[in-house]
């Protein structure tokens, strides 16, 4: 095997911890020594050990002399567990390859400085791109304490995300609708507006066997969500946010607060962004602060399109299936819009795949100095 | 040279013929002896020389005993030129390779037979699905004499042709644009609705240098188009049909038909479709009448819905920009639409590639069994 081959396994290790080691970074390991694999780990689980500590116990052999493998640098400071690189000095490893930067300021570098002042080789940068592929989410987060939130939408070759009597069922094939099941079972959080509530009356759980089901964050600023909703009712199994904007509070607002909260759902009133719904940067803040570090943002037009404008969405994910409804049917981002081609929200292609019949198009939004992320 | 890299340079020969040969085919060939090219030829334009005959003349020394790659079935009929299959016989050749079948009910096998039994070896079939690609237009027209039509539009990530304000420039790079242009001048025919005319006064000319202008085809039911649009006042330029369904024709019809007659368009009076402007199915017949085998439908969300509920598109081109309007903008297939997502328009993704920024799918139209093509 080439030294690219074991990097490869490092990352295929490191991605088996989507959607369980967050808010922590995926991590991959290997250790190679005389040409031969002899110990593997991955990052399961945030609190547990990471992913060099694994490879290390892994092992049925001394790793004296052998080649560390690592998709992420090693942390040099005391967190949930002690720190990578006093266990790599330890071990006696002889050369330590390294994929992505750790932009967390408590390691950023001083991790492979502290591994060469131990006489230890560090190669930097090797397969960066794609060892940075997989952590988009962890360092935003650990950057800028907010969500990496994704806008995803299903849509027809002609933009439409419903007839026009309001029928979606179904606009992609199996495979597309699979993929939206493992993007759930990633991220922390899924947000919807209370319209699509109303409307579909969602579980937003994960339906892959063995999946996670992420944090339910409904944007109701009215606190008008039905007890009977799928998600009410099962607001006791899965976490659920009902985020409102209410200023004058009274005594409606407090015994429906207090209904939602007897069923199970956690109730936060937000002010208002400019008069139009809840204030989408201070809830981001908010979700950053316990921890939340991805958002599937799923549902509702409108929502889309004051996500977008509020600068929040880091990354679209679209699904175009190959079909045409034609007619005036809704659109994956409604609300106000813009005036002109100059004002529209600018996106990168990251990636294009099929689902299927189905075309995956993943995009990033681009920086703006006016300030989205 | 392998075999299969004489025939991808036939299938490059005979690509510099699109747009000059319609409505013939465009044909490549290449002459091989002792593993050198010793002729080629493509098909340049209708009534002149075919690939073959091009080929030959091409020569020079004799090409006895050689292989004749081709990408289409030569022919065997006295057309507008003598029978190919003559010249190949006469030229003694001594195997001829073929790509796409000829599906000319006058050909159709034929060619190939008619070589066998002249004591010629002929391989079919060979590289077939590329050959078959270059041809799209003519095997559609050929068997029809019908054109074959191409929806194309550009829109956003997000499903719209234009801002809520109506601004559409430009929604896609240069590349893209570019390759519109190519478009336009591979395409016998373009074809808009009379509010594309009101709202963007476009030429619809082909802006490559040393490209074909399409003849310009307006769906205009009420005959409405003003004299003053660039349209029509470069009609004596370049070729201008407006397609009118008036039923009750008066004096003030007539005159506004003798205005525009004048400044050089002609005038189709059509019946309605079913109460909802240009008949298209007897449209696209009267188009084949006159030798036009393709027609890119440009403009206007009413027409595509139309075109695509008549049945007359074959191949729907989508570009896709990498940014998000929002808003309620336009779509490009508005007009009635579907009710359910079951019955709609069903679409093969055939070619996904990026013009600069901008992502194209060409998808064709599933043929369907209540009578799309």
């Amino acid at each position: 095997m080439t030294e690219e081959e074991y990097m490869r396994r490092a990352i295929e290790l490191a991605r088996q911890g989507e959607g369980w080691c967050h808010p922590n970074p995926m991590v991959g390991a290997v250790i190679v020594r005389d040409g031969k694999i002899i110990g593997e780990g991955y990052h399961r689980k945030c609190g547990e050990l990471h992913a060099e500590r694994n490879a290390f116990q892994s092992l049925r052999e001394s790793a004296e002399g052998a080649v560390l493998y690592v998709t992420l640098e090693p942390c040099c400071h005391v967190g949930r567990t002690p720190p990578c690189t006093e266990a790599i000095i330890g071990h006696k490893i002889r050369k330590v390859v390294i994929g992505s930067r750790d932009p967390n300021p408590k390691v950023h570098g001083k991790g492979a400085e502290l591994l060469r002042r131990a006489g230890i080789e560090v190669v930097e940068d090797f397969l960066r791109e794609e060892c940075d592929a997989l952590n988009d989410v962890f360092f935003h987060y650990i950057t800028k304490r907010r969500p990496y939130v994704k806008l995803k939408y299903a849509m027809t070759a002609d933009g439409k995300i419903a007839t026009r009597t309001g029928a979606s069922k179904w606009i992609t094939g199996e495979e597309a609708r699979e993929e939206v099941q493992r993007m759930r079972h990633a991220c922390m959080g899924i947000m919807v507006g209370s319209g699509t509530v109303r409307k579909d009356d969602p579980m937003l759980n994960c339906r892959l066997p063995g999946g996670r089901d992420p944090v339910r964050i409904i944007c109701d600023s009215k606190l008008s969500i039905g007890e009977n909703s799928q998600i009410m009712r099962s607001a006791e199994q899965q976490r659920t946010i009902i985020v409102a904007a209410c200023r004058d509070v009274d005594a409606g607002f407090e015994s429906r607060r207090e209904i939602l909260e007897k069923a199970g759902a956690e109730v936060w009133n937000l002010p208002k962004q400019a008069g139009e719904g809840v204030d989408l940067n201070l809830l981001m803040e908010k979700l950053g602060e316990i921890e939340i570090d991805s958002v599937l943002l799923e549902g509702g037009g409108i929502l889309a399109d004051s996500a977008l404008r509020a600068g929040i969405v880091s990354e679209v994910d679209v699904f175009t299936a190959p079909k045409i409804f034609g007619g005036r049917g809704k659109s994956p981002v409604e609300g106000e819009g813009v005036d002109l081609p100059s004002e529209a929200v600018m996106l990168t292609p990251k990636e294009v795949k099929m689902f299927g019949p189905d075309l995956f198009v993943r995009y990033s939004v681009r920086q703006t100095a006016e300030g989205s992320q």
